[in-house]
């Protein structure tokens, strides 16, 4: 398949790929739009000169509406989307409905509902339990047996670029806890999946339900201050720890986009209880990328994941709990068995001991002001044109207490 | 102040109430109302009549866009519906819009936008780590330093009256893990707070804010699956063992509706750093109800609760969170000293080792299909009037798995 848009070699947005977005004109209103090469389609002008259908969908400010269309919408408008972009014929006429990336705002894709982050590294995990809780079993009896997760805030999920501010908060000091900016500020490389169609209450979602309701993938940074985090995370979890900011990535990434990425996931031992068993591979094979200040620190591969997406998804909803367009379910941080593949700084440095070296000579335990981290991830793409994830990037502000 | 509307002897509408919801009249859209007596007064009919400013805050299917407006909106409307209701010159043009509660609909009172529950009755956070961890301190370090809590699911907070099916999910077995349906449902009641005016993200809001962002508060009961949350809990904090249901009642009371309920809160010791300190006595003499199939089991006192409201908002921004309008901060259960004054079933029945004996001859040491829980709650109010806050009712249905 190829498109009459100029794709430029190795780029993650070829017609294979399509991920959408949110993004505006200078002084315009926001509409959806899907990448393309170096260039943004502007869906809501296809679909006012009718070459899309259902306008409502697309001149929003969010994908939610479009979202929660469904299936049975996502699939045609991908297709016609494809056709449009492929067949010669229709070159004139859209060909006025792109935009260099370069000159639109990339805005808040989605309007988030409940954000979930689960724990589904066996190896970050691991890492987490051996520096958190050292002298015992790093990992706890229940991890191979469910995906634990837990809710996050909802309302501080923003978009790639926005400042984050050094969180001040209680830690542990040498006669009790003090307050003050964090000084063990963390990155987190995730990948999360977006609810599109909704569920009822009290109706579970089965693994083999993943593709009626999930609308895609989107790349996460759960910001950590891991020394508030490890003073006040017992016995109900990580709360100021996370709150303050979690960032995505831009572009969502259609299910169907990554078809071709599908590999078995490491095999499961204790076999899981019926319903987290799943019959598709459902491990998909993603390279992240993590560079702190524009060097690469990190290859997280998501392929290696213990538990995957249907299971995370079935896990939330065996209890009935309802879903809502625009849920967002993360990974949690992705972390390969090599040290070069850890998805996070109190991995990279083992809680700051082992210090990274920068190539311009300074040392990095954990995030200093003024620091840039920059996440990426690409899969296999059919016809070997890689899918791209684009980036979340963040900025690190001097806390303002 | 007397009103002319006919409130009956102890009833917690009187006009020094005011609770504010959401109803609907059979086959209408739902808008705003206060509570007063046996009647519900309708805002939106008010404002259309000239008789309340701006429609567009009670025209509305939640509380949220008058919420949003902030206190200095809610101030003048309190004060001009308690004329209204006093003044018996406007009782012609008022009268109108009174309905009987019995004859509408009661909605869900605002649209929730991030839930977070804390933990903050020391009582019940000892009772629950020796029953949880039994051998070790029951009260965590970190417990007497900060209000401890952790985000809860915000989709799944549904008005009192909801079905709660007994959700299923796994639990430990004698050889290992099962998954089924949970044989140790329980309650929480809570009484929580409501998020109107936002706050900027990187901008913490002090003890002294409270007045400025909080519209109100709601009893809560945060319904919880006592096998579930003890095998899912560590280290991330309880997931599915709370996210299948959290009913709330259907009236919003105001923060000034109870200024003669105020209290001295137990004494702090250690004394709190300085962002949690509050100068302005922030206990809150609510006593609730805890009826099991129409017998009381328990009366809760609010004003032992160790956090007050303040601290706990305090401490939910120390980190720069943003407020939304809808946010929704539950206290945790709340549990006295006394037996009779535990605010969950773990703790009245000891993790169902002491079952309770209903008058009915039957015992329970959790809820069994066909229960109903109703909790209800008075506070003080001026002229030895109290301030109710109607109740949240949940009747459990048999699993669906």
């Amino acid at each position: 398949m190829s498109t009459w848009v100029p794709v430029p070699e190795g780029s993650g947005f070829g017609v294979n790929n399509l991920p959408y977005g949110v993004f505006a004109q200078r002084g315009e209103l926001p509409r959806v739009g899907v990448a393309i090469g170096e260039h943004v389609l502007d869906l809501a002008e296809l679909a006012a000169s009718g070459l899309l259908a259902d306008r409502r969908w697309f001149a929003a400010g969010t994908l939610n509406a479009f979202m929660a269309a469904g299936p049975t919408v996502w699939h045609p408008t991908r297709d016609r989307i494809i056709t449009l972009l492929t067949d010669m014929s229709y070159r004139d006429e859209v060909e006025p409905a792109l935009s260099p990336m370069r000159d639109v705002e990339l805005h808040m894709p989605f309007a988030v509902s409940d954000y979930v982050d689960f724990y589904s590294s066996r190896e970050h995990a691991t890492n987490l339990g051996r520096i958190l809780r050292p002298g015992t079993e790093p990992l706890l009896p229940n991890w191979s047996h469910l995906p634990v997760g837990y809710h996050g805030r909802a309302g501080t999920v923003v978009p790639s670029g926005t400042p984050i501010v050094r969180p001040s908060g209680q830690r542990r000091g040498d006669s009790g806890p003090v307050f003050g900016p964090t000084v063990k500020l963390d990155i987190e490389a995730e990948v999360g999946f977006v609810i599109g169609q909704p569920s009822a209450l009290a109706r579970r979602v089965p693994t083999s339900g993943f593709r009626d309701h999930v609308f895609g993938f989107v790349l996460v940074n759960d910001w950590s201050a891991r020394d508030i985090q490890a003073w006040e995370y017992q016995p109900l979890g990580p709360f100021l720890s996370k709150s303050f900011a979690t960032s995505i990535a831009p572009w969502v990434v259609p299910v169907a986009a990554l078809d071709a990425a599908h590999v078995s996931p490491p095999e499961q031992d204790p076999r899981p209880l019926p319903y987290l068993r799943c019959d598709e591979p459902w491990g998909l094979d993603l390279t992240l990328e993590v560079e702190l200040n524009g060097h690469v620190v990190s290859r997280p591969p998501f392929a290696g994941m213990y538990w995957t997406p249907p299971q995370q998804l079935a896990h939330a909803t065996a209890n009935g709990a309802a879903l809502r367009t625009g849920d967002l379910m993360a990974s949690g941080t992705v972390s390969g068995p090599q040290r070069e593949q850890r998805g996070s700084l109190i991995e990279l440095t083992w809680n700051g001991n082992e210090p990274l070296e920068l190539p311009d000579g300074t040392r990095r335990g954990f995030l200093e002001d003024g620091d840039t981290v920059r996440i990426t991830a690409t899969a296999p793409g059919p016809e070997e044109t890689p899918i791209g994830f684009g980036d979340v990037i963040g900025t690190v502000y001097p806390s303002q207490s």
